[in-house]
């Protein structure tokens, strides 16, 4: 099943951008009159009509509608320090899309090596994956902030499970990853992730401070990228 | 913590190869008399104390040794065939070393697009991994096989768990993976993943004749090494 994706959906119809097109027309060779799917990117899966091929944009008419298709049963914000090397975060992005993500928050730590992150590659990864696992939403990359502003900024009750994944002990003793998981029945989970210096000890002491739980991910010594994605696993697959 | 590795072993005495020694006296600059750790690649950590530096192939005598040093509580055997993009499989292998994984059997399916495989680049690339996270026990890669010569050579018996991930539901129904994982309390794991086309249809009857159960990863469409990976990380979190 091949999708496309389109920002400019109204009126019953949804309209290609350039590149979209081109894949359609150009590449797959689909023709008027053709059946196709559209994601908008926020959940619904559009079944489409296509109308007319021949200009740069091309243009379907909505034949039918899915809402949450390919939706996952938790929301999932995964705030990860961008890694030194680029390639490797790009990577653990493109496959949490894969499992089912709903937001990527790049966080800049105290201990951080990379203070700058450009997300436009990032976008096109993720709406690729999204694509390419046959899901309707596309997760969303966040402005990118400080560790300290994203915890002091994270929602605060009971209906939102926070979690921070560091490799020392604070005051806090750490608990693994599963049992923080087991003892949450809500839908709504973050999981902070350290650089390759992981987080400093007034980073963790305030991210107690806002009911962050400190977690661990095993014994093993992952990358920051590898932690970030074991944590998607581990709530991805707490609810298979 | 810096590891190096050795496979000259004896005598009380480690031998650096020309890569390691210029890592070691080259790059990190360490001097007669310093103490360095070794791993065999078979699961013992040496503490050593380096005696010569002058030559291609440094010397390094055995002041301690620990067995199982950086290792997990089961012994996976992942049977996954080779991506048609090899980048994605050694991504896939570095992070299961990472996890902690025994055995990497490269399998050539019925529906496998890349029917040759290379080991050479991958042992590297395990080696850099084990040493990365720790472990002094490097994954081995076996010989490539057919899906159906791996099948049958596969050992019997009630002290290995045999798991088939496929698409597509058989004879025997899918469980999801971590009903097979809770349901068995040995250390042997085997779990086989197929290619993008997925198992032929007499693959995964001859696997489920030869005792593999068949299971599912969840809802998501997962790539290849997405899959493969996915396993790795249920087996390993099913153990912290």
């Amino acid at each position: 099943m091949e999708l496309f994706w389109s920002d400019r959906i109204s009126e019953g119809l949804c309209i290609l951008d350039a590149d979209e097109t081109a894949h359609c027309v150009r590449v797959l060779r689909h023709r008027e009159g053709d059946e196709i799917s559209i994601i908008d990117g926020e959940g619904t899966l559009y079944t489409c009509v296509l109308l007319d091929t021949a200009g740069k944009e091309a243009r379907a008419k909505i034949v039918g509608a899915q809402q949450n298709w390919g939706s996952h049963p938790y929301h999932l914000n995964m705030a990860v320090c961008p890694t030194k090397n680029i390639d490797r975060y790009e990577w653990f992005a493109e496959k949490a899309a894969e499992l089912g993500i709903d937001i990527i928050s790049p966080v800049i730590g105290d201990h951080s090596e990379r203070k700058v992150f450009k997300p436009e590659r990032l976008k096109r990864i993720l709406l690729s994956a999204a694509k390419q696992s046959l899901k309707a939403a596309v997760p969303k990359i966040e402005e990118a902030q400080s560790v300290s502003r994203f915890i002091e900024t994270s929602p605060s009750g009971q209906d939102c499970l926070k979690l921070i994944a560091c490799c020392f002990e604070g005051e806090a003793p750490r608990i693994s990853i599963n049992d923080a998981l087991r003892s949450f029945s809500g839908r709504e989970i973050i999981v902070l992730i350290g650089p390759e210096g992981d987080f400093s000890q007034k980073e963790l002491e305030l991210a107690v401070k806002n009911g962050f739980i400190p977690i661990h991910l095993g014994e093993s010594r992952l990358r920051t990228e590898t932690a970030a994605l074991t944590s998607v696993e581990a709530v991805y697959l707490s609810k298979i």
